[in-house]
Order: C-alpha cells, then structure tokens, then sequence
C-alpha cells in the first residue's frame, strides 16, 4: 500500500446549518487526496482518461469521530492498493492536526469509455503495489 | 416572454453556518425551473442535447432580499425570451409563500458539441416568442 | 423498520464530466428520503432541531451498481430502524423504474445542540419500532 | 482598491456533463478569494464572525468567456473596495495561465448574528481603503 497526504482549507460552503462540514462534503475531499495520490506515483488522473482509462466509485465509505469546522486546515492521508486485479481500494484518514476527525474509502472500478470493466493499464499496477 | 413556476424544498446541505441557504444554491433552483420551463414549452434540454443543441450560461447574477431556510418551501417564477436571436435570457423570481426571496437572471448561448455558436431550432424561438 | 418513498429528478449540477451523477450526490438524495421519512411518521427534522434533537451522520455508505443520469426520474426507499436505543440506522435502495442504481446507508446520533449524545424522544423511539 | 491571488485546482466534482465546470461553482472560487483577501489585510474571516461580524451576499454576478476544466488551475484575482460606508464590493477575475476564463462579483453587508445591518469595524474599512 502506498500513502499520500493532500491538505485542504474548509470553505464556508461546505458547512450546514449545525455549524460543521456536511458529511458528504468529505467525499469530495477524499477525491483531492485520491488526485493527489495519482499526481504522486505519475500516473495523474487527467491522463488516465486521455487514455481512455476512467476511475468510477464502486463503493464509498465514511465515518466520522469529530465535526470539522469551517476554516480548519485539515489533512487527507490515503493509502492505496488493490482489492483485486481489476478493484482498486483506497482509504482515506482525515486529521486536524493530530485529531483525528474521520476515515473512509472508496472502491474504483477502471473502465473505458463505454463503460466496460478494463485491466488497469500494467504501469499502474506495478506503481501501486 | 414566457412564465413558468418550479417548487423546491429546501435542503440541509444547501444551508451554511450562518443557518441560511448559501447564495451559490440558488443557481441550482434556476437550473431546476429552467429545466421545467423547457418541458412545459415541450422542449425538454435532455431533448436538445440529444438533437445537438447544448446551453451553457454565458452570464448569471442573483440578488437576494432574505434568507432562505432549511425546509422552506420555495417557488422560482421564471420569464424567458431572446436577447438577441442567438441569446436566450431568463429571470427568476424567487418566493416563498407571498414573501420574495431573491431574484436573478442567467443568459445562454446554444452552441453544438463543439462549442460552436449555433442558431436555435426553429421551433423552439417559436415557442419562447 | 419503517418503509418510505422519496422520488427526485436528477439536476444537471449533480452529474460530473463522465456524464453520470456524481457519486457524494447521492448521500443528498438520503437526505431527501430521511427527511421525508420523518415528515411521514409526524416527526419533521425541523421540528426535532426546534425541540434540541439533531442528528448528524455517524457512518455513511453507499455502493453503485448502474449509473444516475442527468434527468432521470430516481426513487429512493429508505428502511429506518435502531440499532441500539442511541443509535438510528437507515438504509437507502434508489431504483430508476425497477433497475436498481444504488443502496447505501447512514447512522445517526441524537445530540443536543452542544453536541453531547441524548435519548432520541420516546415518542420518536415507538414510531420508529 | 486592494487586490489578492487565490489559485485553486479544479476538482472532478465541480464539472457537469457538458465536461466543463459548473457554473454556480465560480461562486465558491470566489469565495476562496475572498476569504484569502480577508486573511491578507490582517483580518480573517472567520475571526471577524467571532467578533459578531457576519458578511452574507447581496448581489453576486459572473461572466463566462470560456470554461475551465477539470484539473485546471486557475488564478482568482480579487479586488476589494467599498461601495458605500455598509458595503462592501468585491470584483473577481478567474484566469489559466494568461487567459482570462471568467469574471465576476459579489456585494456584502456586514451584519450582526440577529441579522441586522451594522458599521463594519473601523479598522477593516481603513485597511479596505
């Protein structure tokens, strides 16, 4: 599994009326980590899907410990790996400062353009493993 | 100009933390009676892509006298019409029960799926004069 | 568990450049189908927060089976029960027509409006069992 | 008149179907460039809502020249100025690279938290100026 550590600011739109980030706010979070990630081992997500290589969520997961507020600098730590050769599985630890606040995951399928399951391109697999 | 009404209920994760609906929002209720004013005109947009012809908004404002609240039941008036033969224009009037909200306007261009400029079906500026 | 019905018609601004619904937009079509579900057992969600009873999300789920796209007629039926006195569970199945799309699910906490874990009101408790 | 620079990066979750970003999200950039701007003359946003200060929208507007994409990154040139003693007017330029992709703007009042228009504090309007 390899790791990575995205940082993101909380935006004022992102927060309801109880005063605390909406919790599905966090799955667009996880997708800058996820980004983030793919940026790092150079396989940028952008030319995936130039390469006819697309990324759906099969599954996504959250739960949460404490609220995150707005205007907190928060982290996003993922870990990546495959759940089998065609399911990559990523899960994400999201921290203010050293407090925890949530963790999650999400599921991805890689498919073409039509749709259809595909083998992940073979650098991706040797660069995640 | 042609006029339609839409009705939404106002969601949790449309609110801020300053307990009110965050202004960005509001352009998803014009999206929404846009939508219904396009049906109602027997034009539906899920139509028009498919024929070709796609929307995008060139320009957008909103201006807002008070707040809208989680739950709230909302009404978006709208008034369409041509700016110009390759400009359609809408305002929005935004109420709930008697009280006006907000309002607003978006501007459209029809453009192809290349991002090509193109007149409107004959039909539709028919329909909207 | 207590059965309920939300319809909702897919926005424009929920689908992503994939051409498909956005996989966070969904955790807001639970909450279309919860707060409908509290509207049906007399319990509105606003009432409860008027009360002091409000009910972050503890734990969100949700896998995709076949893709929402932008104008779809969606229902969303959500089953809701407790799986301990302090903690409300519910599940989420989103067809378009017979196909299923999606299920998911959340789980809730009663907190006071400073945040600490309350008993749900008795009332609430019998209607949902 | 004072200006500052935001960058953002375009997020997959902020283009719709057409392969292009939203239009209601130019409205969150603009506010991650107004928040910054308020961080650079010395007074952060969120401290100024602590202190009672609340700034909701009044007006906000945008023009699109041409569409960001995902991925991109994007410059938001802010400037700030007042328009009258109790409002405050900000205009917003959103380039990539050189190219100017959209402009806009957005008019606040300062209120109090029973919503109330107040006198912004008297530092603020002499940084502002």
């Amino acid at each position: 599994m390899h790791g990575s550590e995205a940082k993101i600011r909380v935006r004022y739109e992102e927060t309801d009326k109880m005063g605390i980030v909406y919790h599905a706010n966090y799955f667009q979070w996880f997708e800058v980590a996820r980004i983030q990630f793919l940026d790092e081992i150079g396989m940028p997500y952008k030319g995936l899907e130039e390469d006819g290589y697309f990324l759906p969520v099969l599954e996504c997961t959250a739960s949460f410990k404490m609220p995150a507020r707005f205007d907190d600098r928060v982290s996003i730590i993922s870990n990546v790996g495959f759940q089998s050769p065609l399911r990559l599985y990523i899960e994400y630890h999201v921290f203010r400062g050293r407090e925890k606040l949530a963790e999650g995951s999400t599921t991805h399928a890689f498919v073409c353009n039509q749709g259809k399951v595909i083998r992940p391109p073979d650098l991706f697999t040797k660069l995640v493993k």
